[in-house]
This record gives structure tokens, C-alpha cells and sequence, in this order.
């Protein structure tokens, strides 16, 4: 069976395109420098989020650490959004690696507000307090909301005065992109570094870039290594890196309107309440009004076809991408309703 | 001069006694076990928080960190309430030393809900998770306020459910039990282990309490080493710490008069609002309704003999202790009128 | 002008073979554990070394820091070589994540006597001392040499005896095997985990593996998604290290053979004095009993078509591979006599 | 029983000048820099060592884990002794304070060559190697053995070739003077900080100073906060440490006298072998020319009176100090000579 699978669009599995490329893909060892294909993908990544250097790094989790281990000191505070990716999804590495605190604060659909940013900036000069040394944004948030140019500047400006460089977790930044239709760069001007993923919805096999000014990423690149991410014939991944950022970029924008689709078809469903607020991306959001038992419905709608991940703590994910089209769409819902009448 | 010192208790001097003790005191070298005055303080420590063992640490901070790192497995988080002390006071340690996260929640008077706990424990078996280890609770609270006995225990059932131990920061556990009328060992209770301080209020020159199970307090013992905390002829603070822990405790009732007087006193000087509800232990709390120049405030009460702490973010902090009577509140209270009026 | 590469191992390109299995690789979320290619990797290597269990991960150096990682408490002592790469070329990875501290003690040619390990376990219940809680043992060590099964088993004595675990760095453990002529699970027995790079001589693109007992590499999965390295697709780099696993392995021999016809052919050179003593694997060591301009050799041998790195503290290394083959070393060993004569 | 105690001179009880002093201290809250005694003892400590500022500190261990904290960044390396105190007795705190690898060099009597720390100085520039941070040197060393001034001035030309800073663990730094005849500030104008301990053989109860340009002590000040080192009425110890400073040390001439005394004394008991090149301070080391139970030897001892350590590896020491002087010393030898012949 072919599966539909909506659990996320981490599950993208490379296209032909891109398999095509890893093989023809010119490599070296990039530890020594001398990978031109994983060169080229540094150079374009820098380029399109507007930023002089970029650098290859195994994932997203490694970027966003690696950002924190280079932008920080040990002991120092980190400012990011309550449900955001680096506070919620990365392991507790944040006290291990960098070593530094992160201090969450509110960040309804992903917007980090500049009265909530200062009330949490430490004053310098008391020797109780950590220093804090960063801010973290996310955009798109993972909870399927794109933040705005006007929220970017608003953070940005607030952190210029205060003296504090900004982190952007782009892991989805070009979805975030194609909703503002505006180039990512636009997006990116608003902070010092930014991560954002070849996988996901970019389709990638692997691998994420960090981007930032040439100085924090030579910094960075030493950084890498120490953690591991020193790797070898990396072209064999920035070729299929290349076609991720140069073409499947440009195609987010169907994901956007295969799931605004899908909404629409889910919202007939009986029994299905979908987060209209909460479809800026490629990702539909929906809860109950009744009961469900949520490990039998992704059983019955495996049995047609598409993997979905149960709902979390009543609220269910599904996400399209190059794999889901027009076409799955149809057969997600219809997976969906039918599997919900097998509960009445 | 001789000043009238509001700025905290942790100014507080030894008392005379204390002096007299330690000069006498008997000691030994404790890193060898051998001091007879320090066993018997760690003795009667746990005793009096009904746990089976203690340890004697230089400070609170040390002594939340050390209980952090004794409970913790890097890279866990911690749960604790977004204004304590661990949080906010402590230079970011908690990254550093036990290199953990710490998970603020609103904590309103310092009381941490269940509901709000429950949100933030993680569940076990996802991958992307760090494990939850560790609740901390503080009373009394930085705030000013007393936690009852009835929000000890619910934080401390919902941790029993999820499998958790509980740490209390109890710098300031026996003003806590003063205004709530019981023995300390009935807020302990509700803790694996608790920190208390000897200094603040209770007047020693230097030390806290680290209790907890003979199990944690052992593996905390060596842990005490690495950071730095073991100590050789500790007698000499361990005789005015048992003064402290055995006279000194049992007058804390005064400070909190006092303070209440020092409230009624401040609230009858015009554009001072007290605030009625943060009235609990040792320390008054106050605004004001119109603009107030904080320094030269400060600068004003110095020239009569009281020293003070500018307002922080517009709120002034007056805290009483042995040295700060019924006589000096009275002084305190005209220092401040008197200085406010020089503004008007 | 297509390039000798003789500066090291981790230069090698993929081979056509790996290029095609890259392309058609069947794949899967590998953080979802839906990699059905990397699942048989990871089966494979497990079963090679001899292991209940195994993991892909992003390179050597992230293999060994998650070893110790999953091994050690933070503060713990781990003995290893004072020359080994765990010691000498991780950034000092060592006290950053795992935050253990590196004993190392003298192993001429890789090898630790089980005296020197003795004189460094820490005798437990000293609270001044950290835990010595891993020994590391590197075959092939980094110098080219083997160590022999009687040595790995001498460590491995020590260590039971001591109650601690052994971790090998296997990062050429393949080359050790071929040059004892023994399987490499036999050289594995002697160890609780071990790394092994699917780069290096085995040429794969990217990826090293941790094996070990089930129990740990389920540990290690968690702490590897901490550090960065949970990947996603990542059949498209497990396809080529299965045959570097299955097939390459089996002709690491012939670059053995080779390195020692490149030694005997540089040894004919006036001015270069061979190490006899370390021709065990694919790496030839010498020196010049005159003086030499090292990065003026270089250049000349790059002129010829040969990239060479600069003698390091006097000491030159050649590395033979895959792509350095009976007739390639004919011509590095020319390129070197060449350039030297340039010096004359 | 009045014990004698030589098991170490961390023993040393206060003084009756000292529990005076400690009596009458003038003390404030040395977190707001308001201790009149702390701010004494800290300028006299860093005039006697010859350096801008000094800090007071819990003990020898935080001092010098707080210098490591404060001269190198998180993943540095750090040259030390093989058997020095921050290498073998410090817990492995390098590792989990500061984040950094110690990188042990073989240091006979404590002598750190010029040639043993260049082959450990990392290169800069390589992407794989950490950043050699920091050299420590110990003096007086562990093993007894005073570091002469010409050896001190090698490491530091040695460390100003390379732009290194130097730490100076001076725990014992007054008893090097002492052997040597100089000033302290003359041992210790070769190093960038210095660590000495009040306690020991100076006597104080409790505390060590950390010495170091102002900047340096500004840092440390902060950090040491974070570790839990800010401590309040610190006048109670500095008081103390004042005299110790002042009039203990100027005594310790009078310990090796004793010491030497004692070696004479011990030399003469059939079956002792005093190491006659351990002589420098005020330490005996010695071992048995014939099997000797070490703890019924130290029972024996101690049924007269003594106290003593048994041998570690063979070797037992024994530690004059003010408490132990030329009518103890006799006592010594004598219970040493009795255990012994209970064995025969």
C-alpha cells in the first residue's frame, strides 16, 4: 500500500529530482573545506535569507542549539516563546550544551509582544541576576501561525535598544515566506541568525542551515564540530539541499491551499471543529465536540491509507506537503469521516 | 551613626549570644566529620523540619543548587514558580552547575496550582521530551507571602501522582510557619527535601540547612564537596546557626508585628499605598501615587539613620528583623514621611 | 585535474555503487523509527560487532560524545589514551556535553597497560575524588597502530575487575580487524560499546554507528535527539553504509598492502626515514633527516596532481584508500621524491 | 583526651586570638559590599600577594574552580599538575562549574617543565583541537615539595610566550614563602590569580582568598555568586582570616622546623624510611621497609593520643601545625614507635 501520511511534514521523502542529484552530487571533504556543492548550498542559503555566511548542520535541534551555544555565555538567559519549538521539542539541551536558562514567556500564535520581551530583559548590574544574552523567535510557530513583519520588527526593535541579538527558528520559514508572500530574507532582516530546515516541507532527506554574519558563523563552524556535526561528503545532502531551497521553496504555497482545502472538507464532518484561526501554513488543526478515542481513529484511518498521529491532548495535526496534493486531500477527509462514524 | 538597616533581613548581625558562642564553640574539621557543634546543628536541623537527615551549606543559593543537583539528572527540568528565587535570583546557576532547565509557571502569592503543574509535567516515552524531575515550591514566598498548608499539599498530592519529589525553598521557613501558626516540619511536610537559612531573619552571621532523606543528603554530601562547600572548622557558625534554629525562630512572631505596625505606620503618610495583601511575614510592601524620585528618596532617609533599598520597578520594600523594633519602626516610618515630603 | 588524495581517509568519495543504492534508497522519518533501510543498518552493524543494538549517527566525534554521555554521570573521570582522538581532536567535547572529565594516561602505540589504568581508578568512598566511571580504548589508534587481541583483552580485565564499562573507538576498528585478521566482533568483545565511522576507509558519505547492549543504545537514542542527531530520511545515507558495512570492509585489506608498497617506495627516497613500527593499517608515517619546508613539499606535490597535508611536528602522513590504489601510489611516491629534490 | 592531631593541617583549630577576634568582628552584608572586616581582609590579602583586588572564599576548592570559572570559556583546556589538587582531589568539578578539560602533565615535586606544557599548548587555527585556556601551578605542592622561584618564573615565560594567563593554586602558598624565604607576593608575581587558604596551617576556622587584577576579582565576584559563594556577615571569618593572614603565617617557619624535628624523630624507628626529599614544609612523608597494617597502626596511635591518617598506596603522611609543636612532635614519634612494635 501507498501510504497518505499527515502526521507531519517531516515524513517527506526525497523526489526524484533530488535523488537524481545525490547521486550526480560533486563532494568533498567538507571538514577540510573542499565540498563545492555543500559550498554552493552556504552561499545561495546566506544569500536568500540575507545574511553572509551560512553553514550546513545535521538538523533542526542542532541549529537552534548551535545558535544558542555560539550567541551565548554559560549561566546567561534566553528569552523565547512558551510553546515554542526550542523551549518544548529540543530535549532540555539548551542546559546541557550552551549551558544557558531559557525563560519562557507568552507568545500567543507565536507573537512574542515587546511588553513581555522587557519585562523579562535582566537589568545588568546586579549580581543576583543572569545576563540575558537573547531572543528567540519562531516563524511559522509550531502551532501553525505565522508571525507577522510588523510582530518581527516590534521584537527586533526591542531587542536593538536593549542591546540583545535576535535568534530566528525558521525551521519553516519559507512556509512563513509564501503566507506573507514576501522573499524569507524579509522575514530574516528582523533578526542576528536564523535556522531554518531542508527537510520538512522542503522535502529534503536532511539536514538544516544556520545563517548569520560572517563572524558568528566561523564561530559557529568550530562549535559544530565540538558537537559533532563535523561531517564528511556533505554535497551528497546539499545537492537535494540545493533543489529544496531553489525550487520546493516555491511550490509551499500548494501545501498552504491543499490545506486550507483539507479544512474545509473536515469541517463538514460531523463532530469536527476546525482551528480557523490557525491555517496560515500547511497545517489543519481540529478538535471533537464528542468523544473519541484517538488511538482507534488513526487505526481505522491507517486501514485506508493515511497515517495521522492521534490527537494530543484533544487537538489533532494534519499536514500536507509535495506528497500530499489535491488528490490525498480528498481521501484524508474521507479517511477521516469515515473513521469517525466507526465511533458512533 | 547607628543605622536602622530596612533594606532585608540578610543584613541582619549576630546577636550578642551568637558572638559569645562563637567564640566557644567547639569545632573540628567537618569535611572529616569531626565537628561536634555542626553535628549536632545538622542534627537538630532535620529534627525540626522531621526529616532524617541534614547539611550545613554556606548559603541559600548553594543550598537550592545543591538540592537541584542532588535531585536532578542533567538536562531535566525543574518546575518552579516564574518569580522565586530559584528563578530569578539565583545568576542563572541552574544551567551551570546541575545543568538543568528550569520550567517557570505563574505562581500567583506564590502559590503554584496543580492545574498549572499538571500543564507543564511531560509526558514519558516521547523522544523529543525532557524528563520532568523536580517541583520546587518557596515559603515564604519572595513576595512577601505566606503559602497555606492546604497549597503545600496539593502541590506536594500532584507530585506524588506524577512520581515526582518536591523541593522547598524555605529560606524563610520559620516566618512562614510563624504567620501560619505550626511547626515548620508541617510545611516541610509536604517536601523531600527543604533549604532553610540560618542568616536572614534568624540572625546567623553565615549558613543554611540542606534536609532531606539520609540517601540525599548523602549524595549531597559529596556533591557539597565539588562545588566548593566543604568547609573545616564550621563549628564556629554552627553555634550561632543553633541559636539561630532554637531562640531566634521562636521571635519571628515580633518581626511580623512589627512590620505590620511599620504598614500602619506608612500607609497614614499621603501618596503611600501599602499593599494589604502582601502583609504576611517581616516585609511591607509599598507604592506610590505620585512620581517619586527613588534615589534621592534612599538619599533622604540615609540622613536620618535609615537605610533603605530605592523602589524596584515602583515597588519599596521595607523589611523589619531584631535590629528593626517597635522603636526603629517608628523611625523608619518618619524617615519616609519626612523624605517624602522634601519631593513635594 | 583529477586529484591523489593522500591527507587522509575521510577524503574517500562515494563509490558508483553507493551513488546507486543513495538513489534508489527505500526511506522513511528515521525520528518516527520508520527508516526501513536504516533499521537494517543498524541491524547489520549490531550484529557485525557482535551487539544487541546499534545507531546511526552523524560522525565519529558525535558517536564517541554520546558514548560517554550515555556511559557517565556529569563529573565523572574517564580514562583513555593521552594521544587518542577522544583526547586530542574533539574540541574538548568531553566537559561540555557528557561534562565528565578525561584521565589520560600514556599508551604507546594505543596500548593501555592494565598498571597505568590501575594507578588512575579512583578508589570510591574518598569524597574528595570524582567516579571513574569509563575506560576508552581507540583501534586502530590514530598513530596506525593495532592494537592486539591480547592487549583489548588485558584492558578489559582491568576494567571488569574494577566494575567499570569499556567504550571503544572503532572509528577504523574494520582496518584493526583486517590487519589481526580476525572478525571485528572480535575485537568488540572486549568492549561494552564501541563507535565504528561507515566514512573513513569504508568511503560511505556521511554516518558513524554506536553499538552496544539494547538497554544502552535505547539511552543513547534519546541523548542523540538532545545533541542534534535525530535525522530524518536517513536510508539515503544508511543505503551506501550498508555496503560500506558489508562490502568495503572486506578490501581494506588491499589499502593495507598498498600503504606498505607506498612505504617501501618513499623509504627509497634520500632524506625520508620511514616509522617500520606503524605500517599497521592504511597509513604511512616518515619523517626527513633534513631539513624541509613543509608546506613548500606540498605544493609541489599538489603541482603533480597529489594533495598531501604538511608534516605535522615533523611527522608526514600518507593514507591509502580506495582511490589510491597499486597505481596511485606509484606516483604519490614520485610526487614526494620530486618535490624534495626541488629542496635540494 | 587532648588529642594531637597530624593527619592534616586542615585540622587547625582556631586560635584563642582568633575566637577573640571573631567575638568582637564589626560586620555588614557583604553581598552589598557593606562588611567593614571583609573589605580589610580582602585588600591586605591581595597587597600581601602583590595583585589589584582579592575575593573571599568558602574554601581552597572554590577558589580555584571559581578561577577556572572565570579565566576560561566553557570546552577550554587546562594545563595542570598529573597529582596536583585540581586534578585529583577537586571532585571533577572542572568539568561540571566551569566546562572545561583538564589536561594533566606529569610534574615531579611540582615542577611543571617549559617543555611538557609547550607539547600540550594547542595550535590554534584547527577546527578539531579545544582552546588551551589556562596553566595551573601549585605551590607549595601536594607531595610536599616547594616550587622554586626560577621553576615559577620558567612556566610563566613559558605562558606569556603563548598568551596565556597562569593560576596559582596557593593553598599552601605561605609555607612556600617560608621554605623559600621570600615574600609571597615574590612566588606569586608569576601568576595572573593565586588561590591561598586562611585555614591550614594559618589557622583560620574557615575561608581562602582568590587574588587578581580588578577586572579578573569583578568577574570572579559575580561568578562566585552564581556558585554559591556569596555569603553575608562575612566579618565573623575575615576577622580571623585577618590574623591569620597578619601573624599566623609569619609562624609557619616554625611547623617545618617541627616537621623536620619529626623526620629525625621517625628516621630513628626500625622499619620507617622517611623520604628525606619531602621535606620542604610542613609535611613528613614516609614508608615501611616491612608489612605494616595500616589501620591497627593508626588504632594503635590513637590509643595514645594521636591521630594520624593511615598510609595511602604505601605512603603515610604526617602534618605539623601550630597545635603540634616541639613537645607534640616527641609524642608523635613515640606513639609511631610503640604502634609499630605492637606489630612485630
Amino acid at each position: 500500500m501507498s501510504w497518505i501520511d499527515v502526521r507531519s511534514d517531516t515524513v517527506t521523502h526525497p523526489t526524484p529530482a533530488m535523488r537524481a542529484v545525490m547521486q550526480a552530487a560533486e563532494v568533498g571533504d567538507d571538514v577540510y573545506g573542499d565540498d563545492p556543492t555543500t559550498a554552493e548550498l552556504e552561499r545561495a542559503s546566506a544569500e536568500r535569507l540575507g545574511k553572509e555566511a551560512a553553514l550546513f548542520v545535521p538538523s533542526g535541534t542542532f541549529g537552534n542549539q548551535l545558535a544558542l551555544f555560539t550567541h551565548c555565555q554559560q549561566g546567561d538567559e534566553v528569552i523565547a516563546g512558551e510553546d515554542s519549538h526550542i523551549v518544548w521539542h529540543e530535549v532540555g539541551a539548551a542546559a546541557v550544551i550552551a549551558g544557558v536558562n531559557l525563560r519562557p514567556i507568552p507568545a500567543p500564535k507565536g507573537v512574542l509582544s515587546p511588553e513581555a520581551i522587557k519585562a523579562r530583559i535582566r537589568p545588568s548590574g546586579d549580581i543576583h541576576l543572569p545576563r540575558t544574552a537573547l531572543i528567540c523567535v519562531e516563524n511559522a510557530y509550531s502551532s501553525g501561525h505565522v508571525v507577522s513583519l510588523d510582530d518581527m520588527r516590534a521584537v527586533w526593535e526591542t531587542a536593538q535598544d536593549a542591546g540583545l541579538p535576535v535568534h530566528l527558528d525558521g525551521a519553516r520559514v519559507f512556509n512563513a515566506a509564501a503566507h506573507l508572500q514576501v522573499p524569507a530574507r524579509e522575514i530574516a532582516q528582523y533578526a542576528d541568525s536564523a535556522m531554518f530546515c531542508l527537510s520538512k516541507g522542503l522535502a529534503a532527506p536532511i539536514g538544516s542551515m544556520l545563517v548569520g554574519s560572517r563572524d558568528f558563523i566561523e564561530i559557529a563552524r568550530k562549535k559544530r564540530k565540538l558537537m559533532g556535526g563535523g561531517l564528511r561528503q556533505v554535497g551528497v545532502l546539499a545537492a537535494p539541499g540545493l533543489l529544496a531551497l531553489n525550487e520546493m521553496s516555491a511550490r509551499l504555497v500548494d501545501d498552504h491551499l491543499n490545506a486550507q482545502t483539507l479544512a474545509r472538507l473536515v469541517a463538514e464532518i460531523p463532530g469536527v471543529v476546525v482551528d480557523q484561526q490557525a491555517l496560515d501554513i500547511n497545517m489543519v488543526f481540529l478538535r471533537f465536540n464528542r468523544a473519541v478515542d484517538g488511538n482507534a481513529l488513526v487505526e481505522a484511518m491507517a486501514e485506508q491509507g493515511v497515517k495521522a498521529n492521534p490527537p494530543d491532548q484533544g487537538l489533532m495535526r494534519l499536514v500536507t506537503h509535495w506528497q500530499v496534493g489535491a488528490e490525498q486531500v480528498q481521501k484524508v477527509a474521507a479517511a477521516l469521516r469515515s473513521a469517525l462514524e466507526q465511533q458512533q
